[in-house]
């Protein structure tokens, strides 16, 4: 089976405006984030079922709005997320292995919901990849000139950034094969991870790179927003 | 004296369109980027002569668009640019010193013309911390997570993030300071330049950094040009 687990727990709420409102149910065009992003995962028939993972307060909320927006919520299941990133992922494993248990060639792929671009190429590369290699991450290479510095003041060195990438999501792999990687991590560790990809290096674990795509940028500032609502616009004209 | 050096002598049409004239000469919303670019180094008078690099055959082409968008062209004087960037730039610098020799307090602000929305505030702290600290870059912090891969296949390490920053533009110097920096250069470090930064760095000179802004981001991508029109767009509704 393949699980797709799109993670909507953030609570950032600070682009420079007065909407109160995380970022993933905030509207481009009319339509929230997540449901962009739902609809990729749905478009394909590439996953069995797909886990959407959202704070405490706003299970209702996200409910609501599936109903609102898809033609049908049949294989989405709403799951409480944690207080850290690490226990919203824990959260929506424990569902997956609760309702299905957990077979040998089973597949995860876990995605930010606020990346609602990512394109379908994307994710059949990214089950393909996590079937073969196990774990698999997209990244773009790095574009950017970049600039070293232990002090933040001067810097230091410019690093070969051909070396480099930029951690997009998702993040995909063997379900059996994360759950274990998860089980080996030290409280420690777990503190530590900022993103799905450190549970694979903190285990030495190889991680294959997929490559990403522009388009599948995360939402984070207004000019982000503005460029989201500028490609829906054009996506409804090519329509 | 403070001297704009605006370079704009790529030859990248490489957007996935037809169209093909350079980027820095393409149109958002009815003006071509590079006008954009200079207006932001003329609106608040900072620059006693701005110098704008751009390839061969499009001298006459740049000569013409200046007299058609800007109100006056007093102190802004086209260079022919070389054949690969540190080319463009010394014959900038050389430009410069034909002009008006070089003086102890000359200050040079060298720019991206593909970066129009650099903002004033970033123009003033590039002049003010030029003067101070005789060497600054212009740089944004890294948001996303960054991957190492020597390989490039799979990730060896997810190296701390909090040192690494992207590298916008203006870099600025002292005038004196950035000729004697670019004459140290040996011709082979020449020839791996490609960034003005790396004139520092190839010399172990201190580099400072200064902050950098979203909005100053470089028109590359087909999604770049979307979020330009965007912003454009944005401003017109504020006037």
């Amino acid at each position: 089976m393949n699980y797709g687990v799109i993670l909507a727990s953030g609570k950032g709420t600070r682009i420079k405006d007065n909407i109160n409102i995380p970022k993933q149910f905030r509207k481009i065009n009319d339509k929230p984030v997540i449901i962009y992003t739902i609809q990729r995962f749905l478009k394909e028939n590439l996953f069995d079922s797909i886990y959407i993972v959202v704070s405490k307060e706003y299970l209702e909320y996200t409910n609501n709005i599936l109903k609102e927006y898809l033609e049908s919520t049949k294989n989405i299941k709403i799951v409480c997320g944690g207080k850290e990133r690490i226990d919203s992922i824990t959260n929506s494993i424990n569902s997956i292995v609760a309702d299905n248990g957990c077979n040998e060639d089973d597949i995860i792929v876990i995605h930010d919901a606020v990346r609602p671009f990512v394109t379908d190429k994307i994710l059949k590369n990214s089950i393909d990849g996590a079937r073969k290699y196990d774990a698999v991450v997209c990244a773009m290479p790095v574009a950017d000139t970049l600039l070293y510095s232990t002090n933040n003041i001067i810097v230091e060195k410019i690093p070969d950034r051909s070396m480099f990438y930029k951690g997009q999501a998702p993040d995909s792999f063997k379900l059996k094969t994360f759950i274990e990687l998860l089980d080996n991590l030290t409280e420690e560790q777990k503190q530590k991870l900022t993103g799905t990809s450190q549970v694979c290096t903190f285990n030495n674990y190889p991680m294959h790179i997929i490559d990403g795509d522009e388009l599948n940028f995360k939402i984070t500032t207004k000019s982000d927003f503005a460029l989201a609502e500028a490609i829906v616009k054009g996506m409804d004209n090519n329509d």
